[in-house]
This record gives structure tokens, C-alpha cells and sequence, in this order.
């Protein structure tokens, strides 16, 4: 079965998805778009030469008989209120992150998942269908490295505007880690802290850059991230597992080995969005094939707000300096495997 | 436009390229499929869950108004027939690897799409769709090295069979490398040789391994390829790029980086399909979306001929200890870029 | 000039260092020896072919006329008294760690050594000698990296005995790291905090095993250190300087790259003695010179002061959680560089 | 017993080689120099603070009681009259290589010493004193990659000047290679070969260069050694041994990693001073340690014979294109171990 697809919110990452949909997976097309910009909806209609139908609003968008599935992929406010309608409509919806802009909100959505009774939601969280996360995820569960005790992060970014401020280093960046970890560890988060090292000359007067969050899992496993976001040399993801009998490093991504110039050399990436390239495909194609078989089963909106509640601590854990507890509410057995 | 393929040849290589445009790539659908086993063709359509006709000879297939492209994947020996009647029904024909058995049929293959006048043929060299090998040419062709003068290659696979005979290391297992260094280094062959090192034990009585095949090209750069068919430890494919200013080195698999039991270590594949899995998905989508703007642009019958000359000439440098030139018809200007 | 050296305690360190500086450096021979077992300084005589005269104490020793330079290689807590020794006789001395068992007896040490008015003492911190840390040093020195902001750390060993306890990973062990990060970073500490990630299945019951120790710098540097002592995989010493516009890494010693069995590895060192043999030969000989040359130009009595109250701040935030404050006396201009 | 060492010729090598023993090893000291150039001589005196005694000829020296063991770090031609004086003074000599300038001199010296009874002759091959070769060895000798079978090398150095041959190719860089291998495998060479790459335009016009050299052993191991002399980059030497069950290789000079500029990477050496010079420690120790204990146990005459005689031959190659054998004379079985 083809699933037909409406997509809410046409810019960079709405028609980067629509493309991929359209060109490069299987099973799935867009029949309906909607963005606030009509004129930049209608662009994309055109450009990616879509037999779509253009609607007014994302709600109009979400009853449309012709849309058996929404794809959110709107300005980060309105999110809520579609995944809640898309809910409501009884349609498996996949929303770019943040689920919600709050963690009440997050925890609305799953509350009126649960009330409805089978999964609908996924959140884009696409670091889980990275293959080097998931080959690193692979070791861990096996048990080559035994119990995980630690885990080393950094996320690094080459450089970012005058208008990336301290708490995004959280909720725009960190965001990431804290999902995948979770999924990585198969654990929750207890407290968070932060520490500020001594500030680079590279970042903007009101930006502390470098961070590093340490973070304690329910399992008693710690966790320190290295978040640098105007780090200058190249995108830079490390994830290290450190287990009772061995450590487990996340794949550097390939590239050609260089003999040049008195160098051994890789390249580093440098732009973000060719680092998870791969991930948004997989992702996708999995959320496609899901929803073909029954429900979705990538992160879920109780994953979307146990993100919320841990990015919230460690925002706190931000202004404060203290160890900030992670308050969670008790996980619907919904949410079980 | 989704283009309708007819299958001819549902073996294990069949089946998997039908699987592969049916759930995975975007813009084809198998319409049609043929085998020699009517009973396995049968079963293929049911475990793919095809809506396809089966036909019970390649030749109808090739005929039938709702195919609109062929893919060939029967048995060796029926190559040429099959691309020869696809030429002759004007219809894009993808052909797995050899593209005949002989350098003189893969002659009269390229004779018949010259006269056709329009390119229809696409060999199945994966290889070239690889990213590492993509990424090697790109620091290649961008001079990022001068010009190259040596390429160091190996090509080791754990183990093989006591049907593998010395031969087969050419026609096989090297025909790869054949192709994928004409491409990379965008040159012809003038000479081979082949020089056997001392015998492993983990051999066949009859098989000398390993070998290794001396190659020169128009250009003068020296091509050494070490083919180890019995190599015990992995699958492990070696190909270094030695220029006037640097050296650029095809990438190892991304894997996870251990430390455990004293050493530090990342896993080596053992099984061949793994190492390049990832190419025939972009092999084909290239081919689909090829065909769909016009004709192929992947490796052409012209590709096909020269790698069977060449590896004929391989052969007899086996056989012989000379060193054997590589002759070649005039490239017709057709397959010029 | 040959320099005359005595050795105080005749141990395996001690006569590993008679050892190195009779057969392998160059500059020096063992003229007097002493131990609290007469007997093992006989054999230690005896097994090193020594032309040394045995002394009853260490005190007869440091006086003997023959003996231009001591070498204190004895049980720790009597370091103290042989080095104030050495330098009211005003003679070199080279002392293994710990300069004295605690950070007041270091500060005697100071204080009598500034009084003399000329460095006499050189403590055996033998990682600044490491050909690495020195390259990594080069790398920070050279400005490659901008300034140093984050210093990650690891300092994991295969497995300790019972009688290893929980303030063993700062005295014993990360007492290298807080003196050559000192070094490396020019810098000084102004606070650490301890952190317990899950313990390991396999340390003792009574050990707190993994550690994680942050540090502030007065610069505003942020360093971790993971000790792990009982990581099972082998001898891993880790040291990663984050810069403002780059990452240097300490070297991981050169070894053979295997393929074989399903991976490309390399061994790591098991045996901790192994791992900076090197810097024995270096540090020894560098000593020597130096005292032939003048005075000692090693590690000095200060920086054996600084670790002390650095190591007494560690266990302290081991006990009670808290981040708490390296408060040091001023630094007598005397060790000023 | 202190070494008194008597040294011809006071050169760059000879005056390292002053300095490593007067300064940095143990058990030796220079008692005697001589040179061609007299003030040469005396200026080394001076400047490395030797006490000893300026000869006004090599003879001279040989014959001077004082003279233990003699050092021959002069002009390579004058090596064979030096070597043999001294074995007819029945004194342990070093000679820098080559051990004489043509198979048929190294002949000379070896019959000269199996005349003598007793080994006396050590040859300046300092690569098998190299910790990684060493390393390598160990693997191979271990049977950690089963039996031998290829050996694939590279001897890459970044410019020459425009005095530098076609054939220094091979006496003077390859040099190293025929030794070290030689004693890796523990076998010898039965045929050699050379092909030409492309040249590439960075070498003088006269200069064949990079070119393959081809050897076969007696076991039949096949070894290619790729020599680069202008490949502008690095001095890279290069060595990985591919046996019936894995492969071990050479490893890379320890360094620091560094990320920066969108990079991973690690400085190579660019000057090959730096690359053995540990090496020449170690194998100058390993001299005087075993003269001190008897006789030299390092690259004998028969090796320097065997090198010159492969040396001979790879020219011939160079020359004629053919595969030329490499022809010994038996070896006495006074060099067998």
C-alpha cells in the first residue's frame, strides 16, 4: 500500500523530507501540503513536482480524507496543537522535534496517546537510525563491554550566530544526545549538573561555550557531555561507552585516509546536515514501513517527553550550578515493549 | 513515471534486486519476471508479494508491451542473448555482471547498441557506486595527489570452495577491481602480469593463491592487485592511490572502535555481501532515475567489453608467466563522454 | 664528570634505577647503596656487579664523602627526612614519589630547599619524560590549538589487589595526572569534585571503582579524569586537550596493526611498568645532566608540594561529595621559571 | 670493562656516532679519531669533549694499543681496506654501511673473517634495532599471521637532489629494505625485478622515479617495494607482512592526534633523521654489549654480502628490464645461528 502523506510546514526540513519521500523511499507519497507561507508551499509543489493538493491549515490538512498520515514539520509552537489534532483524527503523525515546546505539553500529547489507546506518534529523533549509533548499541546489548558504567559525549559544531544563546546549547544541541543516550542505555536520567570551563574568545559576548553536562542515569551510569559549539575545526560527534570489561567508541565516519603535505588526514565534517544524512532515509523509510504494518515504533511521545523533562533540568542546572533532579511522572505501561 | 521492469532471472541476485526496487528505491516496479525454475519465479512473486506476470521465456518478457525496462540476472551464459534481443527491442536493459562470457560477445553487444545509436546498456559493476571508491575519485579527480602514478589494491576473502579454481581469481573476484580502476583512474590497460607468491596451505590442492596481477596503463601507471582468496581473517578490500604529491586511500568500513581483552579493534567483515550492500541500492536508484531522464549513465557494454578483454589477458598472463598486452578494439566514439 | 650517586633503599624500583643508570645511561655510577634489609642491598650489589660501598642508614649514606648525589628510592614516609637530609648536606637528590606523605612535610621540604638557595631536589614524576606527553605539550606550547580550554582524561588499569583502596585512585594513581596536567597546562588547581558512576562488578566490595575527578584550573580549565582500575582490557592512559580552535590527543604508544580473526587491532599494554619505560632512561638521564650542568631541572620540590595538597583535596571531595577548593601557599619566587 | 673505541672518519654519522656513546650510552668511550680532513677531526675533538688521541690514518689507528674496537664511519670506499685491518688486528669492528662497494669487496671481508675464527665484523643496518620492525618480527616469528607470504613495502622520502641516480634508487635507499627483510623473513632472495611507473614530473629529468621492485625469496615469498624518492609529502617507510592467517604491519611513528581545520590527522616526519634515530641508540648499545661480552651479534659481513650481491642484482634489473637472479655464493656455516 502506498500511504498518502500530508505534510504541515513546507520550509527547509518539510521539503527536504518531501523530497526524500518522493525520490528516494518506498511506499509512501505526499498528496497534501500546508504552510503559513502559501506562496513557499506552492514553490515546493512546483519544484519537487508534486501531484499534491495545497491545503488552508494544517487542521483542514489533518481531516483530509485523501492524507492517511501527517508529517509535521512546522515552526516548533505549533506542533503541539497538530500531533493533539492528528491525534484526535486517529492518524499515525510524525512531528520533527520538539514534540512540544514544554514538557506539559509533551506530557498532553502522550496523555491523549494513551486515552487513544495505540501508538500514533513518533518523534524525529534520528539519531537512533544512525548506523554507527545503532552498530554501537549493537556491542552494548551483546555484552562485549559488560555493564556500561560511563559514557564519554562530545558535540561539537564548528561555529553558530550571534543569536545562539546558553540554554540552546540544551535544547537545540544537547537535545540530540539526551534522547540517544537514553535509547543507547536503555535507562532514565536522575540529576543533571553543569559545569562552565573557561569560555573560548571565539563565542559571543553573552555565550558560555564550551559546557560540559554530567548527567546520572537510574542505573547509577554517568554520563559527561561536552557540548562546543563554536569549537571552529569541524561537526564532531563522540559517544564513548565505558563498560565493566571494555569501552565501545561510536564510528568516526569514513572517509579517505590523505598522505599529504607531512599529514596522515581525514576530513571532518564540517556542515551538520551530512553527518545524520543517511539517518534522516532510514528513519523515514522506517516510519513509512511501520505505520504500513501497523503503528509507529521509532522514539515515541513519551521519549519526546522524557526529553522535555531532562532538557528543563539541565536548563535549570544552567542557571543554578547545582545537581538538579530529573522529576519524571511514572510511565504509562502504553509505553512498555 | 514509475518505470515497469521485467525480471529475467529470479535467482538469489534476481530476487534481491526485486526486493530492492520493490520496498526500498523510489520510481520502479517489477511488473514481469521469467526463470528457467518456473516453480522458484512462482515463489518469488508470492514471498515479494508482486504483482507481476510471469513469462516463460526471457524473450516474451522482453517483448511484452508493459515492460518498459529489463533487468537480466539469469546464468551467466545467457547474457548476451538477452541483451542482444533488449537492444533489439529498444528497451534499457540492466545486466548483471559478466555481460557475456566472451570478450566477443560483449563486441557484439557494443556493435548493436552503437547501431541502435542511443546508450541502453548498463553492466552491473557495483563498485563505482560505492561511497568510498566515490569519495577516493573525488580526491583524485580534484588533484588533491597530482596526477597518480601507482595504485596499490587488495582484494582477500576469507575462504572460498574447492569449486574455485585459479581462473576464477581473474574472472570472478579481480573483475571487480578491473572495472572500478578504469573508472577511478579514468584510463586503459596495456599489459598484465601475474606472479604467484608462495602457496597458502588453507588452499585447495589445485588453486594457487595468492596471486598477484601486475597491471600498466596507457597512461604508465602501475596497477598492483594482491587477490587472496583463502585469506582466513575477513573480507578486505585495500586500494591506495599513490600521486605526485600525496596518497589517498579507499576508507575502511565505518565500525565501532573496541577496547577489550589488550587490544584496540574494530571488526572486519567476513561476508562480501555486507561490504558493499549499500552500492546496489544506489546502483539501481542511479539506473532508475537514469533511464527515467533519458538513458543509462552507469557503467556501459563498452565497461563490459573492456574488462572481459582484459581479464582474458589476465588469464594468460596466469597461464603463461609473460607479461600480456592488453588489446583493445577502437572505442567507438558513441561511448566517448 | 661521572657523578657519584648513592641510593637510599634497594627495592624494585630502586634497583631498577641502579640497574638504568650502571647499563643504560650515561654520566653517573652507583658508588653507595642502603636498605632497611641489609641482605637485598648485598644481593643488589651482588646481581648489578656494583663497585658501592654499603652504608648502615641512609643518614651515614648522604654524609659519605664519595657520594656527590643521592637517590631516595625508599619506603614513602621516609622520604621526608632523607631529602631534608640531602639538602642540609647540600647534595642533589632525586626522590621517588611521594616527596613526603604529606602536603605539610613537602612544605618543610620547600622551605628548607629555599632556604639553601639553589634547587637541590627533583621528584620522580616520570610523564613529563613520556615522548608523548612531551609532543602533546609541543602541540599545546606551539599554540595549535588556541588556548587550552577542557583537558578529558583516563587513567584505567587492568585489575588491583584487595588491599587497593578507594583514596589508592587519587594517591597512587591519578597522582600522575595531577602532576603532569600541571605541567602540560601551566597552570594550577583551584578546585575538584569526585563523582561515582556505577561500580564495577569486578572491584573489590570495599572500592569505589570507576572515579570520576573534575578539576578547575585558575585559568578556568576544566579537566576529568576517569580512574578505573579495574577496567580488565588493559593499561589505557588517555589525556584529550580541547583548544579554542582544535583537539590534540595524547599519542597511543606505536604498535603492530594486525588483520586477523574478523578485525584490525592493536595490542594494548597491559603491564603499567611497560607503558613509560622509556621515560625512566629519560627522566634519570635528564637528571644527571642537569646536575652536572648546574642544579636539577626536573620536577621540583614545589610541584611534589603542589600534588600533595592537590591529592589531599581529591579525598576529600571522595568523602563528602562536595566541590572543594586546592587552597596552596603562595609560590616562593624561588621556583619561579 | 669501558670500550675504548677508535673512530675513522669524523663526518656527520661519525660525529653522531661520538656523541651517542660520549653522552647518551654506556660502557664505551672514544679514545682515538682520525680523518681525512685533520681540522675536521680536531674540531670534533673540541667540540664534543673528547680525550683522545687524533691519528693521522685510519691504519694507525687500528694498530694503536689504547684501540679496543673499531668505529668506520669513513668514505665508503674506504670501508673494505679499514674492515679487513682490522680483522687482521683482530679487533671487533663497526662499519657503516656499505660494508664495501661491490659484492666481490664484502666477499673479501668475509672470507677474511671466517679465516679469523671468530666473528668481528658488525654492519651499520640500523633499521633491525628499530622498535617497530622489532615489534613486527616478534608477530611473525610468533606465527601470529601463519607462514609468510607477501610482503608489501614502501620506502617513500620526500625530495632528492639532482645528484641523486636511478640506481641510488637501489644502493642507496632500497638498501635498507633488502636488509631488513632479509632478516624479517629469515630467508634470502632468489629473483628480482623492477618496473617504472609514470614518473612523476617533481624528479630531476635523469631520474626514474617512484619505481617497484620486485623480489622472490627462497620460500617463495613475493615482496614489492615500492621506492618514491620525491614523493614530495613525508618520509613514510612502509611494511606489512600478509601470512596464511592475517597480516601485521609496520607500525606508524607514534604521534599527537590532532583535530583542526576540518581534519583529523598526525604529523608525518618529513626529515628521516628522526625516523630511526632511536635506532642507532640501540644498536650501538647493542654493540658494545655484546663486544663486551664477546663478539657482535648484530648484521654480520655475510649480511653486508647478501645485500651487496641483491643490490647488484636489482640494478642489473633496473637496467635490463629482465627478472635477474640473485646469485650467492654458500654460506659458511660460521654465520649460520
Amino acid at each position: 500500500m502506498t500511504l498518502r502523506i500530508g505534510v504541515i510546514g513546507t520550509g527547509a526540513i518539510g521539503e527536504d523530507h518531501i523530497r526524500r519521500i518522493t525520490n528516494t523511499l518506498s511506499g509512501a507519497k505526499i498528496v497534501a501540503v500546508t504552510d503559513v507561507n502559501v506562496e513557499q508551499a506552492k514553490a515546493v509543489i512546483k519544484n519537487q513536482k508534486l501531484d499534491a493538493k495545497l491545503y488552508e491549515s494544517g487542521h483542514g490538512l489533518i481531516q483530509a480524507k485523501e492524507v492517511d498520515v501527517i508529517l509535521v514539520t512546522s515552526w516548533g509552537p505549533t506542533h503541539e496543537e497538530f500531533v493533539l489534532a492528528a491525534i484526535a483524527a486517529g492518524k499515525p503523525v510524525f512531528c520533527e522535534k520538539p514534540l512540544a515546546t514544554t514538557a506539559e505539553g509533551c506530557a498532553r500529547i502522550v496523555e491523549s496517546e494513551v486515552k487513544h489507546g495505540k501508538r500514533l506518534v513518533q518523534v524525529g529523533f534520528m539519531r537512533r537510525y544512525d548506523k554507527g549509533y545503532y552498530a554501537l548499541k549493537d556491542v552494548v546489548t551483546a555484552g562485549k563491554i559488560g555493564e556500561p558504567l560511563i559514557v564519554h559525549c562530545a558535540h561539537r559544531n564548528p561555529v553558530v550566530g550571534d543569536n545562539y544563546t546558553t540554554d540552546m546549547a540544551i535544547t537545540d544541541t544537547m537535545i540530540h544526545e539526551i534522547d540517544v543516550l537514553r535509547w543507547l542505555l536503555d535507562d532514565d536520567y536522575v540529576s543533571v549538573q553543569v559545569v562552565y570551563p573557561r569560555k573560548t574568545q571565539k563565542a559571543s559576548s553573552h555565550l558560555r561555550d564550551p559546557q560540559i553536562i554530567l548527567i546520572e542515569t537510574a542505573k547509577g551510569i554517568r554520563v559527561d557531555v561536552e557540548v562546543f559549539v563554536n569549537c571552529q575545526f569541524g561537526y564532531d560527534i563522540q559517544c564513548e561507552v565505558v563498560g565493566e570489561t571494555g569501552i565501545a567508541r561510536l564510528p568516526e565516519p569514513a572517509n579517505v585516509l590523505m598522505r599529504s603535505e607531512a599529514k596522515r588526514s581525514v576530513e571532518i565534517l564540517t556542515d551538520w546536515k551530512k553527518r545524520f544524512i543517511e539517518s534522516y532515509d532510514i528513519e523515514l523509510q522506517g516510519f513509512i514501513d511501520a505505520v504500513n504494518q501497523g503503528q509507529p515504533n521509532g522514539p515515541s511521545a513519551w521519549d519526546g517527553y522524557a526529553a522535555a523533562v531532562t532538557a528543563d533540568a539541565c536548563v535549570k542546572a544552567q542557571q543554578t550550578g547545582e545537581i538538579v533532579p530529573v522529576t519524571m511522572k511514572q510511565r504509562p505501561a502504553f509505553y512498555n515493549k
